[in-house]
């Protein structure tokens, strides 16, 4: 029986068009992230399971992992994330690293998921992590990286909304004012995580159930978009967030909003999270969002150490582009010019590339021996944009025609005029 | 318990310096595989197991392959190599795509395997394939881009060698001349492969056992450096093979040599094989090859394709460049400049930040508020050149104090100067 000629369930391919469309979203990626001098790790793709066992969240673990146990009975699993893995490179080294630490990474995580528009098995990801600040310079840092990742694409602040919550705050609300003991806090929480997820009046029975006689109250404060509209029991508690949200309108950041409803799905975090969501109409959707888990590095027996880091994926970023019509077109070829070879001069041809490489350009040899006619239709159906023709007429006298696809046109020249046709393309 | 801070046994954290280090050579990589027209694609990380049970060879398939059952009942691997997926891609889209096909991808491999020096369990590779072309016109390119890969890097031609053989030949000498049949022919040529890595004695005690009486006239054959030296039974099938050895020679490339114990470990070569070879007498060994694989596409259940390929790995480039003192110094960051900022400064330290990257430098700022040496001090250590200082008169004159850390020496300048120094860093 043949092979399979499909990509694993859930999963896709990547041909050189689509290979550069993702492409073209790292070297964005890259580009901000070292515009704020955020410097590249990595770290292998197979993690010891135990390392998501501690804080990434049950449904993560149980449901989603790819665990396995190794030839030499080692319990594994491929990476659903980053961020445990990059405190542990962190605290493996706590002690010779410099601080404040700004890593990033950009690679691939997976999780098993019910494939679906939007979600896959394996997507890429880019993760931005600083390491050593207690204030919250650092999620202002986080804040205006977010930003800047969604307008050096050319989205306009309209077409998002950057959500911030402090989980502290709201733990403050179901605590000591709505007097909800632990056991029920950590239940509301997960519970208001879930929210937006939900059928309003299963969410609505649930929360009842929790707190009772107050649930007008709370279901009030829950669509609450203002930090005043808090208790001012509360409020007290409020002045760090408060300083952040001023500090991020300060920075010209118009379309940050307080949302009391944010969770975030990690055990991690500790304090302040925010999210990123789709205003399109028919994207309305998280996109990507991250916030401070302070805790995470001490549970590799090391000192703690603050952090704040977020991650935003490809395909949800491809989405957001292509909803707004801002993804670049990609069928164009990296390749300069197509030499397309007139009977039996390929010695000549390779002479040709060999010049126009050493010059930087990037030049294809059609090696088939076809007609000429059939090389032309391989380097358009390529996206190829320039042609080179060699036959024993120009090995002897040094001067090529050369073929612009996208005009239609031809010149016959020297190799100094071909190079200045081929710079122009 | 503390969670391990270790990476999986016999893989690697990137820390920003070995990620560097990795970078410049995927960067060369990226650079000549484009430089001759080829195309970056790439796929998912895991495939069905069935992929590799058809041509990877029983070694890779049973002992180091990382392969498990997913929460669906598939049975999976993550990928030991590219050729395999590939061959797949190419088949999926045999009729939609443009010949010759020229794909190359940059990835990690996954093989369970002793960790020793130069094998790791995770490795990056550089796989390169050109598809649909028939006569050896393909091969010559793959030399000169394997040759290419050196010198690009800095090599010399005396410190690798070349070697090349022909299957088929091999597969002729066997057959046909020494009159094995057919299963003695494959053990003959596993035997063969392994023939620098077995002790000489059980080498020759095997190889007796196969040829009998023959046994020296095989053994001398086997060392044979000339093609000259093949019966003239054989060598009248030679011709192809011939043209592609002057072919190389006349591309100036004079390290290349025939070797007919040369086979490649993977049972899907069909025809003309190749192997790069470090010559350094501490690291004398083979660093990468390839060779002709006609029939894989074929096993998808689509018309078959010629095709061709090599694959180079990281580490084994890494060894070769330290070993000849080619290897890049690494310690520098990516970061251009630091800003220490005195005092609470911090908006203006941002706007000073906002104009440097709307340059297009790559500009860090300290968060901490501590002293401004353990600034200076965390900058030098990150191996960020220059310090920019930012306290309540700068903000106010628009003048600010620049260090190169790497001259010792301090300016104090307006935005335009301090911009021409971070430049000349």
């Amino acid at each position: 029986m043949a092979l399979s000629k499909q990509p694993y369930k859930g999963t896709r391919d990547f041909y050189p068009p689509d290979f550069r469309g993702r492409q073209r979203i790292f070297d964005m990626w890259k580009t901000v992230a070292e515009t704020y001098g955020y410097e590249p790790y990595d770290a292998p793709l197979l993690e010891p399971l135990d390392l998501y066992r501690a804080k990434t969240g049950e449904e993560i673990l149980n449901e989603q992992t790819y665990a396995f146990t190794d030839r030499g009975g080692r319990e594994v699993a491929i990476r659903p994330e980053m961020t445990p893995t990059v405190a542990r490179m962190v605290a493996a080294r706590r002690q010779d690293l410099s601080y404040p630490l700004r890593w990033y990474n950009i690679g691939n995580r997976w999780r098993y998921e019910r494939p679906q528009r939007g979600r896959v098995r394996e997507f890429w990801q880019l993760d931005i992590d600083i390491f050593g600040v207690d204030s919250n310079l650092a999620e202002l840092e986080m804040i205006e990286m977010s930003r800047e990742l969604m307008t050096a694409f050319g989205a306009k602040d309209d077409m998002y909304t950057i959500r911030l919550n402090s989980r502290k705050l709201t733990n403050v609300l179901l605590s000591d004012y709505f007097e909800l003991d632990e056991e029920q806090v950590m239940r509301a929480t997960k519970l208001i995580d879930r929210m937006h997820k939900m059928d309003e009046k299963v969410f609505e029975k649930a929360l009842a159930e929790l707190v009772g006689g107050r649930f007008d109250e709370l279901h009030e404060l829950l669509h609450a978009s203002e930090l005043s509209a808090l208790p001012e029991k509360v409020r007290q508690y409020a002045g760090d967030f408060e300083a952040l949200i001023a500090a991020v309108a300060a920075r010209g950041i118009g379309n940050a909003v307080f949302d009391i409803t944010l969770m975030r799905g990690f055990d991690y975090y500790t304090d302040i999270v925010f999210e990123v969501f789709d205003t399109h109409p028919e994207n309305s959707r998280s996109m990507f969002g991250g916030g401070r888990y302070d805790g995470l590095v001490g549970l590799f027996g090391v000192a703690d150490l603050p952090a704040v880091g977020f991650g935003i994926g490809e395909v949800t970023m491809q989405g957001f582009l292509q909803t707004h019509g801002l993804m670049p077109d990609t069928q164009a070829s990296s390749t300069d010019a197509y030499i397309a070879v007139i009977g039996d001069q390929h010695a000549a041809a390779r002479e040709l590339a060999d010049k126009l490489r050493a010059k930087g350009f990037r030049i294809a040899i059609d090696l088939t021996g076809r007609k000429v006619d059939a090389q032309i239709k391989a380097a358009a159906k390529q996206g190829i944009g320039c042609v080179i023709f060699v036959g024993e007429k120009e090995a002897k006298s040094g001067r090529y025609e050369v073929k612009r696809l996208d005009e239609g046109i031809s010149h016959t020249c020297e190799i100094d005029k071909v190079i200045a046709i081929i710079r122009n393309k």
